[in-house]
């Protein structure tokens, strides 16, 4: 397997950054994970935009090199790959020891990748069943400490909640994924993916401020949209997923995946679920948005 | 200049960390920052402790290595340095690309280190002049989000803080530390630094709860209690700082140093910061502590 690292293809095995890159010292850097189907990056020109605005709200607004999208098809093509995972990071680089970042950045660019199978449609799921998610008592950071809408290597906000399914993992119960209140007590997002609840035959899902603006999520609303399917988006409680008809998660990697338990009560998928991952699916293999 | 990576000593060119590391892909690695004087590191065993503390928190109770002491007297040896920096980061090494971590950690251990002048009795600080602080926007991640005692590689709350400072800075302002404040308002510490200020005779400062309990903080605290000086941890406001008689900035390299001006306004240097001033110069001095 070969990384990108700097601008070269290097071997998996040496693929590293200084200790003195501010992606190291303060997780001071940007990124995004990318799914390619059938050697395309999916959705590639959102993702773009996302990581640039990351950059723009870190104080970075050129740290995106403009031959992005050809680093990572160097790279999907040495590794032979047409389906795979790509993450792709820019951080701030190296800088000297201060806290306070230079305006002048040599950013480091970092995408690794991994195989996935093939997605699509009639394809099979990246996971291995519906979700079992879990409340946990860490709340998301509100955008008043760190902007919801950056997506950055501080990622200990959501190791600090997986860290919680830890300790309430035993044999018959293992949640896949942690759910996230903000300071209010309101649901925010899972700690790798958005929240949908179909609930009244409305599609719902918390409002953008507090929570990563999903790519999948954006995808997904556009979706029930073309279907003139009733959308909402929010303030929801933990209680109102509970109860609801149907529910799934989205990410990236996952697509759109049902989820069967809230906190050991049974949801489930249903027929708006299956309509929305068939329509994904289609958007996948057609390329039509 | 060399640095101690994973167990060995390395040239600073070469002190690299794998791209999966979760140190680098996450922040997710706890940190302390010391000051060696005449060859030996202050107050280690408090670092020492509170890093191991960290570790714990990140649900990594064994990640410091048991010849950590060790490793950092080797770096300072091989750079030849008695008046030093020394930054020792421990991540939770690399794993699988998933967000929860696996129980099993074999962390990667990061020394590294830069001259400093020499400290104690009749030295020169290591700052150019008293403090310029500046309130702002960014409000200090609340502990339900992180736990605040932790010190880790997440510092991108600190740096939006310090993003501000650049926005107000001009030629006749520049502020030299951020204040940040806790979502309800409260004056909690600066990004690098925690704060002390004297107002009718009493020494203040934040209670911990919501800031990372500073080890020159202790210090200060124990000094003003050696000295029967009256001090009160509490909650305040920016306001109670602004109207204080004498206040100061404290923090490993720092060590005290008075601040000029908040947001503007005079505070100022003044006998009881002096005073604390020459005594910690003492402690670092004799090491009776």
């Amino acid at each position: 397997m070969q990384y990108h690292v700097d601008g070269d293809l290097v071997a998996r095995e040496e693929a590293t950054v200084h200790v003195e890159d501010r992606g190291f010292r303060y997780g001071d850097a940007a990124f995004e994970t990318c799914r390619a189907y059938g050697g395309e990056v999916f959705a590639w020109e959102r993702h773009r935009r996302r990581l640039a605005n990351t950059c723009e709200t870190l104080g970075m607004p050129d740290a995106v090199p403009a031959d992005l999208a050809v680093r990572v098809a160097e790279t999907l093509d040495a590794n032979d790959l047409a389906d795979a995972y790509v993450r792709v990071s820019v951080t701030r680089g190296v800088q000297p020891g201060k806290l306070t970042p230079r305006e002048a950045v040599d950013s480091t660019v970092v995408i690794q990748v991994k195989p996935l199978p093939r997605g699509g449609v009639d394809s099979d799921p990246v996971w291995d069943g519906h979700a079992t998610v879990q409340t946990v008592k860490t709340r998301r950071t509100p955008s008043a400490a760190v902007p919801a809408d950056a997506k950055t290597h501080n990622y200990l906000n959501g190791i600090m909640a997986r860290l919680e399914l830890r300790r309430v993992t035993n044999e018959g119960y293992q949640p896949d994924e942690a759910l996230l209140r903000d300071i209010d007590g309101n649901l925010q997002e899972g700690t790798t993916s958005n929240i949908f609840f179909i609930d009244d035959g409305t599609l719902k899902t918390p409002a953008t401020g507090e929570l990563l603006p999903g790519i999948t999520r954006e995808h997904v609303l556009e979706l029930a949209a073309d279907e003139s399917f009733p959308v909402e988006t929010g303030t929801y409680s933990v209680d109102d997923l509970r109860e609801a008809d149907e529910a799934f998660l989205t990410n990236t990697t996952w697509e759109l995946r049902p989820i069967d338990e809230v906190d050991g009560l049974q949801v489930g998928s249903g027929p708006v679920t299956n309509l929305l991952r068939r329509l994904y699916d289609q958007r996948v293999e057609t390329r039509c948005y």
